[in-house]
């Protein structure tokens, strides 16, 4: 998928929602688990019952190989089960060698049709550059996380600013707008403004709504471009809105509350 | 395995060498090719061979993923099949929030028993801590990687040093030299003296030697420490060694002139 149809997208549903599937066998209703593959089935709903209120999904791939090579069956099955036209995110956050990289692309990209992967910049630009072989496939890198731990690397002070700015200003050069996203979480809000100093143009995946407290309207108020260039993520406070038979209308009801902000945010915006 | 098995191991063994399974379909002897899973059948033969010259294997998992769910499985009967007493290091470079920590750690430690991770420390603390929970699992942290990508931002000057020093500076007191490594490429050798002022007697891994152009002696100079404190990794330059019917032969040969090296620079140690 393009930049442009990722915005007609987002103009269309007037939502920049991205749901996470944290899918966790211990936190999904007891009735799925005499299912054969309880994951695949609870995705299954959750995507069923919330389609047309978001544009992305986000599995994260680390709850998929908790489970062996089991979970690896029930997430190319989720991937494989995501409407054409929904973007597919694999928050897989790698990172490795060129060589390696390009076994971790044809996984994604070829095997499992993603249509994008996060990733940590540490390695630098040879970790990054053979996924821009791949045509409307995008990376995602972490600048600016939303965990506590964030404050340990992401701003040291560098010759030009701090950690996170300098792998925004490198970075955003490797590829261009059409195959490079950010990750930038929403409980860092207040600095979207250097963010998008440096990258105005380019989409930002933002983690943190919700669970980790970060605020919609903050991140809207400064991250906000005229492509939109933000696709704002929430995972568990939308799957995880009930344990009960009803989880697939409650993580509904939850997506359409974020989907119906977001309409007032776009319309306001003249998106 | 504690840290003690691990040079008890090395000096019972007169090698520190790690040997990297890169499994890549299109690189193994095509004879493999008929069996029903050519990944596993090469794996172990690579094992069988060498198991009495290396105290440590490293599935990249990157290769594993490629091939989807069948990679995984693949991965799993590998481990299996690497003998009790010798080091399991999964080079999966993942970091991401506790949360999810947990659940990398589920699948790697629980579900396949590796006794270490790679990782990558962008995401600081909270990406690291809850892999100590394990009693005898390691973290592998990468410090400063042996790929040219590493200078984009490895090298950024920060208040006290460059951005690798400060990595191992805030990171070794996260665990202990029981749980915590550190990677430092081969091709970085003339740095690992910087390395050792500030990790003196955390374990090292060190990749790049044979195909990347790094040097075992130059490792070892600045490298060893009183417990060895090295595991150095070949992946290519032993697993392909020959791509004909021999190729365990031949990959046993390689590994057994990298022993040879070892054997003399522990002796020359006194270790």
């Amino acid at each position: 998928m393009n930049h442009n149809q990722l915005f007609r997208n987002i103009q269309k549903k007037r939502s920049f929602l991205c749901i996470g599937l944290d899918t966790d066998l211990s936190k999904i209703p007891s009735h799925l688990l005499s299912y054969q593959d309880p994951v695949f089935e609870f995705n299954k709903r959750i995507i069923d019952a919330t389609q047309d209120l978001c544009v992305a999904y986000k599995p994260n791939v680390a709850f998929y190989e908790a489970l062996g090579f089991e979970g690896w069956v029930s997430l190319e099955k989720t991937v494989q089960h995501i409407p054409e036209g929904v973007f597919k995110l694999a928050d897989a956050k790698r990172g490795d060698i060129g060589n390696t990289t390009r076994m971790y692309a044809r996984g994604f990209f070829d095997q499992m049709n993603f249509d994008a992967i996060t990733l940590s910049p540490y390695m630098g630009s040879d970790s990054v550059l053979p996924y821009f072989q791949y045509a409307d496939k995008w990376v995602v890198l972490l600048a600016l996380t939303s965990n506590e731990g964030a404050s340990d690397f992401q701003f040291l002070k560098t010759d030009s600013g701090q950690l996170f700015e300098e792998v925004l200003k490198i970075s955003k050069d490797w590829g261009t707008v059409d195959n490079t996203m950010f990750v930038v979480g929403a409980t860092k809000a207040g600095l979207m403004k250097k963010v998008r100093k440096i990258v105005p143009d380019n989409f930002l995946l933002v983690p943190g709504v919700g669970a980790q407290g970060g605020s919609l309207t903050e991140v809207a108020k400064h991250g906000l471009n005229d492509k939109c260039g933000l696709l704002v993520n929430s995972s568990r406070g939308i799957i995880y809105a009930s344990q009960g038979e009803d989880f697939a209308e409650a993580a509904r009801a939850q997506a359409l509350i974020m989907q119906q902000q977001m309409e007032v945010i776009l319309d306001e915006a003249g998106l």
